[in-house]
């Protein structure tokens, strides 16, 4: 299928066309037709999705139940790295993903030379699957917890099964990501933390969207600079080993940067002696001292970052080169950070590359998307349950949304899901049900101060929400941080957080149990 | 800045335009040029990169050095997974990401922006910078190992350079996948594994270039829909618990999926109790036969697939369905489909999600690019080395090539690094070095096929090299794993594959570390 453009004024044909600024004329680019298709398809991720939920979509539609109303939940089950929290991220790529929902017609010929589809089904794809539903989230950069909806959709069952796979996908990683730079930072106390993972990203997207999750979770800084520009993340760099070996001499190549980056030289040091580069970083430092500028820092990418950077801080200090700062990166996690800060590592910044940007210890969030309630008929709508052998993977079924309660200090001490009509508990004694077992019950007393945590992002197919900018998303999630008890933050078995039901999500839930225990078997 | 199109032709300042099929005129959409700016850029990575990569091009610039020669190599340390290999993949990306090598004016505007560059460098880095060098590869889907180059790079060194971050994320992300879909190939001994991985990836990009990796590594298709689209892999899929959820009954749902895809039916069984799943599937399935259909198969998501996967072999064999076949999925990975084959459970189709398009236990590869050699002041090149406490960190330096030797019967033997110059070895015997030991020497001895694995790519900046179809990639992967010996692929201390070095690599790598070791201190 050739694509050529249509100038809509004059209706004439091109093969090609300029791309030039308004004003002065430049060209900034000449573009053929495919590749334009291309440029609106870059944002629409309507295909990235698995080929089950576009089965369902036109089994639905065939079965004359496309428009039954359904509730599906968007939740995680389990902390990744044995934690106790994540920190949402992810929803700016969800919202975008569901305003740029639609097939091309090249994709529903894709779609129909599987064979598999009814022509009725495509035609529905075609044309009728717009997203036309309710959104609610977590705001972005909220501190979460196992089995809480992040995400709740409402909408016709057809519409709301298609986004399953691709908001999985984006808020699965997304949140993973800021998780693990939030606890990087935990580790390192207020130092600086630097993400440096571009090049161990799960390529080129995972790195851009993990740099900007990586900044919600606390990061200053990113080495990658499609971040830096499309995000407005402060980036980070130094040189490379390669930079030192290209010169006949160590100490030449330092010369040069300096020479170059006279107020951002910071200088890598172990390309042949750690030692050794440290006193000629030391030698460089003194002769732009004595040209009137400073040396920045010096980074340290190897060896036993303990001992290097003591002796580095040493022969620095005793140069009479207190300001400049030990930089260090290597494989760097949060359990190495906290073990050497407790040996009294002098490092001032950490600049954490792999481990961020895989979150390597747990490099997926179980994160799922299961239907919690559904109308039949027209009705009302029912709540859903599905049932497994193991009691975690039992849904908690119905409308449900997040109070968040905190006690006089400001802290969280506990979330409930209740049902979405339940008021807002305003002081009074409120029973919360463990989820799965019975005997475990907490009430929650006054004085607390006790908050609804999902907002409406999407009414009837149209955005209602306004999102915040990137620096809002990272000061509220540096505040929710600041707002959970140390106990919750540490890295060997942190206090879990309680999740709980109540009354009325919880007999819910074992109402449908027992008819689907008793009834069905 | 507002960007409009100009019609080349006319020269007429247009604010819009229609994309059109160049036979029928049907429109395919509408664009904006700031869209369209967007449709190059999804297929420019230039900006996806580290920052100290630009630093160090602008740095070689000022520095009058900018077309000083280097080469690079780009490889890796080590196997994942404790494995013995890798299969090697993205190299379509790399070529694509090349060819699209520039800057746009407001990509320099923003690195103006940073106040870091000089001027001097923002222009080389505007106008200057494309690749006019020569990059020499492994073809994609071949078999590797560590240490030995992956794609060699020898370019005017601020080119060679910038494109290290890049070349890393592509190559390491997809390298991962396709070799983590090899082992599980392994594990399944034949038995077809699908991708199920789309919704765990690192977003929809990680998960459609994952699932080429897969299909180059060995599985036989992926849910994932674009990628069926995009690279032709065949996409495969069934449907989720909330099918079932939204029906009234169990049958109910089942019936009517089957009623929609009367020939291409499987059926989710464990929704509620997956013996009683099994039962109502076998119903459907007798009243499907009674209309002349056949149920094609059933999936089992959770539990334990071992039982399972018997007991519905056994109720669907003695109602006479042995051709319905069981898929089973759910936290799988080859270690897991080992011990499950092993168990006896009767799978016939295993579906891998999280796992494969994580490679869930090795998430990253220590995929680097070296600096190997330089030129100095436009004399030749000459070799360059890095050092490193750690004596697998050191660098085999100087412009290599790959010789892999084959024995008799078409099993791989050995890898040796030779110089680039040297002559492939034909019938004589050759020596062998251990990288690290020098102790370690091995003499390959005729017969044997010693064959040369790098091809050359880029020439002078031009594509030079016809990529082979996805297709080819896929089949040439297969080869070579069947030309590896068994002891290579279990997964249990695999045994270690040979890549040594010759000669002249060997004396250089050690006249080097003399020269750094006893002159620089």
């Amino acid at each position: 299928m050739k694509l050529v453009f249509r100038d809509p004024v004059s209706g004439r044909l091109l093969d090609n066309i300029e791309i030039v600024e308004a004003d002065t004329g430049k060209k900034m680019g000449r573009l053929d037709a495919a590749h334009a298709i291309e440029a609106q398809r870059s944002k629409n991720y309507t295909m990235d999705t698995d080929l089950y939920e576009l089965t369902m979509a036109a089994g639905y539609k065939v079965m004359k139940r496309s428009n039954q109303r359904a509730c599906f939940d968007l939740y995680y089950r389990q902390n990744p790295d044995d934690g106790a929290f994540c920190i949402f991220a992810g929803l700016e790529s969800v919202i975008r993903y569901i305003n740029n929902l639609a097939f091309y017609p090249d994709d529903i010929e894709y779609l129909r030379s599987l064979g598999l589809f009814p022509d009725e089904a495509l035609e529905y794809l075609s044309n009728g699957l717009q997203f036309t539903g309710d959104v609610w989230a977590v705001p972005e950069g909220s501190v979460v917890f196992p089995n809480e909806p992040l995400i709740r959709v409402v909408a016709p069952i057809a519409e709301a099964q298609v986004l399953e796979t691709t908001l999985l996908a984006l808020v699965g990683h997304q949140t993973l990501i800021a998780t693990k730079a939030a606890r990087l930072c935990i580790a390192s106390r207020g130092a600086p933390v630097v993400d440096f993972g571009t090049r161990r990203a799960h390529g080129v997207h995972a790195a851009l969207y993990g740099a900007r999750a990586a900044y919600i979770g606390g990061v200053v800084g990113t080495s990658n600079v499609k971040a830096g520009k499309m995000f407005g993340i402060p980036v980070r760099g130094t040189h490379a080993h390669s930079w030192v070996e290209s010169f006949d001499t160590e100490i030449e190549a330092f010369e040069a940067f300096a020479k170059v980056f006279p107020d951002n030289s910071v200088l890598l040091v172990d390309t042949y002696d750690t030692l050794q580069g440290i006193a000629n970083a030391i030698e460089v430092a003194e002769r732009m001292r004595s040209e009137g500028r400073e040396l920045k820092a010096i980074r340290i990418d190897s060896g036993d970052l303990a001992y290097y950077s003591k002796e580095a801080r040493g022969m620095l200090d005793q140069a009479g080169f207190q300001g400049v700062q030990i930089l260090a990166s290597g494989d760097l996690d949060e359990w190495l950070i906290e073990s050497l800060r407790d040996q009294g590592a002098r490092v001032d910044v950490w600049c954490v590359g792999t481990r961020l940007i895989t979150s390597y210890h747990t490099p997926a969030l179980g994160v799922v998307y299961k239907l919690m309630a559904a109308d039949s008929a027209g009705g009302p709508m029912q709540p859903k349950i599905k049932i497994s052998q193991n009691p975690r993977k039992v849904t908690n079924p119905g409308l449900k949304k997040i109070i968040r309660f905190y006690n006089g200090n400001d802290r969280m001490i506990g979330d409930l899901l209740t049902s979405d009509d339940e008021p807002i508990p305003n002081g009074e004694y409120v029973r919360a049900h463990h989820p799965m077992y019975d005997y475990m019950k907490k009430v929650y007393k006054p004085p607390y101060k006790a908050q609804e945590l999902m907002i409406p992002v999407f009414r009837e197919g149209k955005q209602v929400y306004d999102p915040p900018s990137l620096e809002e998303i990272r000061k509220r999630a540096a505040k929710d941080i600041e707002r959970l008890e140390p106990e919750y933050k540490r890295f060997s078995n942190p206090h879990i957080y309680k999740v709980s039901l109540s009354d009325s999500i919880y007999r819910m839930k074992k109402e449908l149990l027992n008819y689907y225990q008793e009834t069905l078997q």
